[in-house]
């Protein structure tokens, strides 16, 4: 099994190392400007770059298989969760998608065998393949079709970025009152793990969640200087309490 | 050490526990209602009500207290973050605030070591006293006046509540593209384990922070037949944006 990983940030550094754990020593990292050392006898081509660059180096590795010599077809995928994998379409070609549900920093290791893989390839066979080489570093490979990725990463951005934004707001707030961010942590830490081991709807706290109006008028009295973060906050209690009420709803439906 | 605790909510039998496992066996819940058993020569009397009922709770607890033999003057205290502690002022007696910031759940032991109590007293030996009570039960005991404290609880409702209600939208998203929340999870791990080790603003990553419009165009677009997420991601991306580019412009700053 031979792959070369087209692309030298995080994702591609922390593939590599995924699978050179799994005892795959034959991994190698192509500079995505000069396509330097890549290997036409390579099993798959993973191009793990930005989104935006992911069509035009598809391009030129296409150019640059086309005049070197091969035995076989190589699978292409990219890593990305918010493109197509129709980017890649190039008839006669076998090209897919390996896409790590993971953020990845540099220097930090994790472990791999967690991180959901979603895998999607042009035919049957191409899947198959794909999914039996993220069988290899990962005990969550799923199937996910182009629509559903794009699902996954809308999903990520709201469970993953918009929260950490939200942490980062309510620092600026703890620091405006001289308190520290740590103080916030365990509060953190067992919101997570009610939400690991229910549903997040279930376990809503909070004054939205108990309608309770006269602390979100005096949370948002103390926002009137702020008119982003007000609007955030009424936009979010007022989901909050549409949810609350809607559950409600049902439940009374479930009595009546 | 005698201590009552008024409300039998999450918060009352969750301080009893932990009064109780710090060996502190004088420790009494009382009911609300009819304050039933209320002793006048307690220490320091809970009030761990909704925070709607605090104020008539104590007025209750006023006019029993001055009605039992007593030869000295308990402490009377609130639980609650959004309340201030003037809430309580009686002249002549001894007031504060004992704030645990938690999300108490019945049934859920808790290491209560690691949860921060704020405290407040009316004067400082109030205060003395209240502190040398909480670190009894917590490692994490802060002074905080009510104006931070009001500024704690917003804080942890961004913080937390929210966050919660993100994860709860995040899974929405993932039903209806048939995909389980539980594909999120090592995601939502790794997040919290970047925050808790920086501060979030410097570990903010997604769409909105690499000013990735096209991303942010194709989410909203699936987001055109849900008008409240849609605004929510709006809402969130924009200010993620502003505080990038806030970041950046000091960063710049320090090198022209």
């Amino acid at each position: 099994m031979k792959i070369d990983i087209v692309g030298r940030g995080n994702v591609g550094m922390h593939l590599l190392k995924a699978f050179n754990n799994a005892g795959m020593q034959d991994v190698n990292i192509i500079n995505p400007h000069t396509l330097e050392g890549l290997d036409a006898h390579s099993d798959l081509i993973l191009i793990a770059v930005a989104d935006s660059a992911i069509e035009s180096v598809a391009g030129a590795l296409d150019a640059q298989l086309s005049i070197l010599p091969s035995g076989k077809l190589p699978i292409i995928a990219h890593t990305s969760g918010a493109t197509s994998m129709n980017i890649l379409s190039v008839p006669g070609t076998k090209y897919g998608v390996f896409y790590p549900l993971q953020t990845f920093s540099k220097g930090v290791d994790l472990n791999y065998s967690e991180i959901p893989i979603f895998i999607e390839g042009n035919d049957n066979e191409t899947s198959k393949t794909l999914e039996n080489i993220a069988k290899l570093i990962s005990d969550k490979v799923y199937y996910a079709n182009s629509e559903q990725r794009h699902g996954l990463h809308l999903a990520s951005v709201l469970a993953c970025n918009f929260v950490n934004h939200l942490w980062s707001l309510s620092e600026d707030i703890l620091n405006r009152y001289n308190l520290d961010f740590s103080v916030m942590r365990p509060l953190i830490e067992e919101t997570m793990r009610k939400a690991n081991t229910h549903s997040p709807s279930e376990v809503q706290t909070g004054p939205a969640s108990r309608l309770d109006y006269n602390t979100i008028e005096s949370h948002l009295a103390m926002l009137q200087n702020n008119p982003a973060l007000h609007n955030i906050y009424s936009l979010l209690s007022e989901s909050i309490i549409n949810k609350t009420k809607e559950i409600k709803s049902k439940h009374t439906g479930l009595i009546d």
